[in-house]
């Protein structure tokens, strides 16, 4: 397979900034190899077979835990979890410490989620591990970021020429971040809608298009990306009620009346009846659904492709032919 | 084996209520095939190789999670776990949204523990993966009724013909609905003891004995099921007082001098001096610890049965010959 | 190789008291093999393929459970992982209980993380599973004093002649216990240094010395091991202030600065600053992250010993130079 023949020199993946177009496309091909694997009986191949990889989550996220386990354990990897809540961490370790522990037990992989921007590099400048960055801070969360490119592309045959919005909450979003980043590596326009106290102050230095109006920003669209609005943002003062928010930036049936071919996308988990319409988010449109599917299918390509950028299992098979 | 090669059409394992008595008698022997394979050394069969099961407990079960994660592993499978503690839940994510996640990460199979009664039929009707009840408010936990009923015919050879007194809190038990669904589909006669404050109100339309008395109910009982008392009931005024309880309730050796053959059996965790006696709990007629043993045999079935009922692994050698 | 065909005869392993000072060696020259699989590529044998380990910790600790799920899971075994927090223990369940169901569910080895002294002897007593003990109480902490020994020994050629000085809570450290009780099957002297309040009051029988001073239990000492301090004994009246205690058992790079040989331990996790300064920690005398390293090996070797000791899996190859 000419993907995975022409090989990904990455030992880690820390955000879509630092990535060529190109090797973005690589691991957009060899998610759509994994993706095959997925919809077959048995969804399982020996890629990282006696490679022990340690998801290291110090926020809790049920979704993109899971999809990382479930990844892992279809390449075949063994698999360690380990949640800040129970962890030395609570006896006030320092993420320092912590991580040159995971070092010294020699895991071959961490999937770190972290509170603080740039705890990935950090890692991945301090362990011989490979670090796949499962969201920090208000940072990156890259394979979201990829999971949508995969899901544009597999629906709008390639993502040059994409016309894509992004709505919610951008100023405290990793996933717009990667996702800007990731369309910004291809010929793409991208245009940011928000509340103006939710939207970066510095936006325009992105090479992003800015509106405070939804119709505005929808016009023209291929695809749009809903965000999940931060309920405890209200608290803080960034919002006046929920019931405004909806009003104004809420994604509803009125709007894909006059935009029959835009692709409704959400990283989830969904506030119905917030950020967008409950008939959207299970319309004909919407393809969040597949988002997750796909979100399985690209951690095992990031997953596989850190691994073998090592050259260590030169040896290995096809994934998409090879049963376990 | 004759069991295995008969088949087993169902997709899921959701209730007794909906199962024939001889779907019951093919789990039953099918369990008595996987109890073998736990005496040996290495008790561990590939019938699952392949297989992604997903144990999402919405409501805290350290038994119930270990015995079908136990039994998952033996067979083979690969096995994730979600605790609602840490999940989207407590974002507000609806029960909908979680199950079509799962659903579209390709999961195969899902064991659901869910404090609403009809969760997992819930779960059945919106996905493609094979759903196995944990347990569903207070309506059913079928796995727990087939390991009491697997453990009554290891001890009195046949269910047909057996009397069954069930002790305790019968409105709130799903194990003592599961078990009275269960034994229906044989020739048996069941008995409910308990107070009246306890008793569900329209009993005697589930074909049911009812006594007030436990020494009434003992009588010509060959097997009695004692409930777990949930103490939160005191709170909320169902009953007078423990002490109260347990002289009236609780099942003491002075009932079993009177009842040589009869078989003592409790789901667990017991309260020790409350429901039973110390001595009897661990006395020669209790069974209570084989129930344990033969519930991972008969999770293990479950979920060989439900997942062999799809065809896919009908190349799957005899589960009780063949090792890993 | 020499070390494995000469077997151990131990079915569990309770504390390093028990032990011979040969059985111990055997452990050590088994972790050595095990340590040499941790630098290669692919770190994992089949030793425990098939075979079912529960980590029950009913103390919450995130770097031993994780290195015994890691050493477990590179011999191959099934994992199965029980914490307190989501356990019927707070149902009101007794250890017994809790001890018989493990059982019951065929689980051929537990390791047990207890708060109580004496836990593991009473499930050893009670189960047919093999027992390790990963800390009880104020008891042992077997694995730990062995990965203790054994870098030791690593360092200094032979545990023979050595002084060894530990410093800090030695009355409320099971690690220091284990180390002692280690030490002294072999020409060892051991020196424990720390306030009179946190010395046990018997200490002398131990075979042990003892002083209050750091700067002359120092005198001499081959390896330190420098205790966490447990910061919530501050507020038990033990200790007048941290600063005092740093100022008083901190070990600072003063103290290498006379003793350029001494070599550096500690069990972690490190309370920079109190017990020990930030540069001696990360410097060139200080082996903690080896420990860290250390401990997977000794955990494999210990878990492998144990199961091999039944004469189950006599027809093991040699773990260090088998791949999986």
């Amino acid at each position: 397979m000419t993907a995975i023949e022409t090989g990904f020199a990455k030992k880690h993946l820390l955000g879509l900034e630092e990535l060529t177009g190109s090797e973005i496309t690589h691991i957009l091909d060899t998610a759509r190899s994994f993706r095959q694997v997925l919809d077959r009986p048995v969804k399982k191949v020996p890629s990282l077979r006696g490679v022990t990889v340690c998801n290291a989550f110090f926020e809790a996220s049920t979704r993109t835990r899971l999809s990382f386990e479930l990844a892992e354990k279809r390449l075949s990897g063994d698999v360690i979890n380990f949640a800040s809540g129970g962890s030395s961490v609570s006896k006030g370790e320092t993420l320092k410490d912590t991580v040159r522990n995971i070092e010294a037990m020699k895991v071959d992989m961490v999937v770190l989620r972290h509170g603080a921007s740039g705890a990935p590099h950090f890692l991945a400048r301090n362990v011989d591990a490979h670090v796949i960055n499962a969201g920090d801070g208000v940072h990156e969360h890259p394979t979201q970021g990829l999971l949508d490119l995969y899901t544009m592309r597999e629906h709008k045959k390639s993502l040059d020429g994409l016309n894509v919005t992004i709505v919610g909450d951008i100023a405290h979003s990793r996933v717009a971040r990667s996702n800007i980043w990731g369309l910004r590596k291809f010929d793409t326009r991208v245009t940011l809608v928000g509340p103006q106290t939710l939207l970066p102050s510095q936006v325009e230095k992105m090479g992003v298009g800015v509106t405070h109006r939804l119709a505005e920003g929808l016009e023209g669209a291929d695809v749009v990306i809903v965000l999940r609005l931060q309920l405890e943002r209200m608290k803080s003062g960034y919002l006046p009620s929920l019931r405004e928010y909806a009003l104004k930036f809420g994604l509803g049936q009125r709007h894909l009346d006059v935009a029959k071919d835009l692709l409704v996308m959400h990283p989830g988990p969904i506030n119905r009846g917030v950020e967008i319409e409950h008939e959207v988010a299970d319309g004909a449109q919407s393809v969040i659904l597949e988002q997750v599917a796909n979100g399985v299918a690209v951690r095992m390509a990031v997953c596989f492709l850190v691994w073998q950028s090592a050259g260590i299992h030169a040896e290995t098979d096809d994934p998409a032919t090879t049963l376990v």
